[in-house]
């Protein structure tokens, strides 16, 4: 699957005094991506919500390499770091959509729960369409990317 | 009764690159202040809530009269400014805590609605007592400050 | 000059507990929809302000006409409907992308200032390029619309 | 030094739709929680900027653990849990004010540079008095909480 970068605007309102974008504004931003990346595999995010299954941000890490400004286009790139039947992590690799330059770098980690009954489930039983095509991502990120692991 | 300002720091995330509070903030700000302003009144908005009635909000009007800085504390007054028993327009006065000085005046419409029927009704209707309380604070804000009408 | 609108996909992270979009959001929406507005007529905010001038933001008024929420696609029209020397008013008119249904309506209202000095200039003297470029934009409104005056 | 907690109230609109408070949020709160940490400690953000010296964040590691909602009211623990002369990491635990139940523990990490001459600095060199107030936090906190390490 050819998956487009999710590009980005900074807006006047995400700058600080610093006159960068404030640092809170990136885990927005992977929010974004993460419902863009869901809807280019064709499986959106109000779909998966649809059957009752909905997931839950256990944590993030993430890293600040250059700082971006009012103005500025970003474009974050998306993919599946590691996957299990009950959590996933998601990578995201930002870079100035001019110059190409690192801007941040950060992981999320989410499980799955079911949002009727309140609690954890495993995706390969409760939507393993959904399963299967993050295991087919996952896989193929694998192979493109081995010393990103 | 005695109402007390709602008093706010600023916090460094709502600079913009100006070097002041970017001016969404207030909108934030005057929520607090409503929240806050039922609290004191004895009758909390999850209060109100839990009774099956909402606030739907209508608009908003305000007027930036000087800027606000990181560090910063705001003191807001809030009032009644007007009542009917379909919507009530709540009215901020937000000035520095150190000096005084006026910084922002605004105004928020709000209807009232049950929210299992969703649909507009009158809070004289479906909560009396909370209609009652409005009613003297918006009779005693008149005594008070006829002016400010 | 043919100005499109503004289109702005909404975020989950501007959704609030009642399953809508919070109302702040639109404070940021007609922001982003201004910047865009000064890019369509060839006069970036960028460039405005790299000349020295800046806006300063007045007041702000504005209707919520219906609920936006997550996944929604809004279109945002801007039009400059009042003009003079030293403020400008900008409208906005917000419409969901796909049924057209009204969703909001604003206006802001900008002095402009000397950024230098820090006080406020007539942008006719200061900067006549940008002045008759807003004259021409709020005159042929004014022929187009004059029902929305 | 007896450091409080710092205190912080929820607010309506940091709420997301699934009906709690939207983690990106916690980002914010952990910012709040840092000034208020050096307001405590004597030796506040803006003089530490005001010699000069700044802050630059390179990046956060943080874990959901559960759920706050609006109306919640949240106690965040701040320490530093590393340092050097060059870094920081300051360390966060935010629980429920009334429960105790943990809600989020996280990490940030942080540079000192030199605010004029945009370079990383030493903070021994550049700022001694602030470094040993850090270095004896540092080792108090090491005292008290060796498990946390």
């Amino acid at each position: 699957m050819d998956l487009k970068p999710y590009i980005r605007k900074t807006h006047y309102y995400e700058t600080d005094q610093m006159g960068i974008i404030h640092h809170a504004n990136y885990i927005h931003w992977m929010e974004e991506a993460r419902v863009d990346f869901m809807e280019q595999i064709g499986y959106s995010y109000e779909r998966a919500v649809s059957t009752g299954i909905d997931f839950a941000l256990l944590g993030i890490s993430c890293e600040y390499k250059s700082m971006a400004r009012f103005g500025d286009t970003i474009n974050i790139q998306v993919s599946i770091s590691d996957l299990s039947v009950t959590k996933m992590t998601v990578q995201y690799q930002m870079t100035d959509a001019v110059t190409g330059k690192l801007r941040f770098i950060g992981e999320s980690t989410h499980c799955y729960f079911d949002s009727n009954r309140k609690r954890p489930v495993s995706l390969k039983k409760a939507l393993p369409e959904l399963y299967d095509l993050f295991s087919s991502l996952y896989a193929s990120g694998q192979d493109v990317l081995p010393e990103a692991k």
